[in-house]
């Protein structure tokens, strides 16, 4: 167990950031509204999953919507808490403990605000050991975990809760609606299930692996440093691409932000350009050679990553990862890839978050892991 | 107190599509399906509202969506059961009794159905006195009745509860996301209230007049008797045109059956055509002279009818109300105008319901009432 620092979150919002794989929201407003807990008085203890007992009541808190909406859209402040007291309500019992849904970008950060806010310990783990842009692609609810009863709540006190839904799918198709209905972004409260569950279905000590990435990369730019190889370092990942952003296609449709990102070659990547495609998060990274003027040919591109592993885009110079919602033309980065967790290679996880159920007629091929640590 | 016989509900069926305006969808399949409850010996009393204990919980049961889907999906039977329970469950208390928010179409026949699965009776008296599109424009919630706390369920099982909304507007555009997402019809439990309330705020004695007008609809067919007459008589309306349909544009969207219909007059309108702009309901019945080939000027139309008051398309022959929906080419049609509730003409009401709440930039005149009776 330990205790949330200002310095830890500062630290988190880094390594939310790049375990985000260019989504789960940008973690840069939660960091402030937690920063203003923090300075309030207010506390948040993270405690291990090992640590749970089996009968704990551990629920997930988050946001849900397009991350371009989020970025701009403010939340009044009360969203994680009133959403968990409708839950509670619809319980009549009081959760032990809190979770994230996604340990990438802001849903790191949104349990620690409601923990907070009641004095609710946060649970060092999450569903994805990363981000993905819907309900049903979390180890909690694809190893069984019932997502229901689930609470939506917006910025003006309107409040939804879904008691039962035949499947996560469809809760993600009734949520989506009503997340669009009250502006493209809303706060949830779902998945109330017990500690044994977490400890079966979670990936594992990913909050303190944001808080160590972020830690190292800190350290990196006091020192001069190259951040980016402290990445790599605690994530077990590889540079799988360098350059500079040409082209961003983007879009936000069906309450997500959707598009392409070009990244022109430099160095050893010169005369090759990596075209990145993504839904909040980015999914597939292919490589072509450069298109000299009449149209790239796409189909001879090779495929260099895909989900579920992390393709994640960082700031060439300070290793700060840039979300899809703000990549702009010009920017100079970083292209990492990141083996997923274990729990997300099984072929029944692969049904829901391969490049197959993103719609993509390719086949996964594991990054490799190349010594311990990583994502659990 | 009356119990209802299978009579009642023929009869009542026919009244409701009159009442409905074209909308409040069709009442056909609701009329089978309770049909067989009564053969299954299950029956429902009818209360009248003044008999409403004033602390009497009374809950609102129907259906949302689009009727041009509700004709041809099914439903599983026992959406309105599982959604009044989810209510009460909510709320930690049983109801009293049930009522229509709209007498008109198959939301009159919704509550007899899941009053008679558990037994329950149900009030003489609804919260329009016709049908509406939407769920704010309701008697009720016109007169401060909080719609909330709300439940949707579909025939998959999906239950979704709306605790809280800042508004009946708000909660419309919620529960009609969601019931898009539910395949575009769904059933609703809501707005528990008191029998103070209903007593307040409720159109009376609807039920019973709906039935009345069937009753006198099949004594008109049987004896040979012009059944238009005798809808005129007890809803104290009048014909406002006779003729053909000669076209009908029509589309689902929103969530809603949207459009209008051509109507080539006959007899005494002869020369004339009428078109009628819809909604689910029909809103505007507007004269001109008869396009010659070059296009209609719709700009010399007088208006002859406009929303709230009630603009009901009939067979000519039989008096049998055609439902927005089932508009086809070739139909004899009159087309009879009917004085709304005066709960409906107040300014607060005409600000939700008038012509200019559904964007027609047109005064609301109403239709004379001649005499007592009508709808309440």
């Amino acid at each position: 167990m330990w205790m949330l620092s200002a310095e830890d979150l500062e630290s988190i919002a880094i390594g939310a950031g790049i375990l985000g794989a260019g989504g789960g929201g940008n973690p840069y407003l939660g960091k402030l509204r937690m920063r203003c807990l923090l300075e309030e008085g207010r506390y948040v203890s993270i405690i291990l999953p090992e640590a749970l007992p089996d009968d704990a009541l551990v629920v997930t808190i988050g946001g849900i919507g397009a991350p371009t909406v989020g970025v701009e859209k403010l939340e009044r402040g009360d969203e994680e808490v009133r959403a968990l007291q409708a839950l509670e309500a619809f319980l009549g019992r009081r959760a032990d403990a809190l979770i994230s849904v996604e340990i990438g970008g802001g849903n790191s950060v949104a349990p620690l605000i409601a923990a907070a806010q009641v004095g609710l310990p946060v649970v060092d783990a999450d569903g994805m050991g990363r981000a993905f842009p819907e309900i049903p692609m979390t180890s909690f609810f694809i190893y069984g975990v019932d997502p229901t009863p689930a609470v939506l709540c917006d910025e003006k006190g309107n409040v939804v809760l879904f008691p039962r839904a035949q499947d996560a799918r469809t809760l993600e198709r009734l949520a989506r609606s009503v997340t669009i209905a009250m502006g493209c972004t809303a706060t949830f409260a779902m998945a109330p299930m017990t500690g044994a569950q977490v400890k079966r279905t979670a990936v594992w000590h990913t909050l303190s692996l944001t808080k160590a990435i972020g830690d190292q990369v800190q350290a990196a730019r006091r020192q001069g440093r190259d951040p980016v190889q402290s990445i790599l370092e605690l994530s077990d990942g590889q540079v799988i691409f360098r350059g500079k952003i040409t082209d961003v296609a983007r879009r936000t449709t069906g309450g997500f932000a959707r598009g392409t990102a070009t990244i022109a070659g430099v160095e050893s990547y010169a005369g090759q350009e990596m075209v990145i495609e993504f839904q909040n998060e980015n999914l597939i990274a292919q490589v072509r050679q450069r298109d000299q003027g009449t149209g790239a040919q796409q189909s001879d591109g090779e495929i260099r990553a895909t989900v579920p592993d992390l393709i994640c885009i960082v700031d060439d110079d300070t290793g700060e990862p840039i979300t899809t919602e703000l990549l702009r033309y010009g920017f100079r980065v970083t292209v990492l890839g990141i083996p997923c967790s274990d729990k997300l290679r099984t072929p029944e996880a692969l049904a829901v978050v391969g490049p197959q159920a993103f719609g993509y007629p390719v086949e996964y091929h594991p990054l490799p892991k190349r010594k311990r640590g990583g994502i659990a």
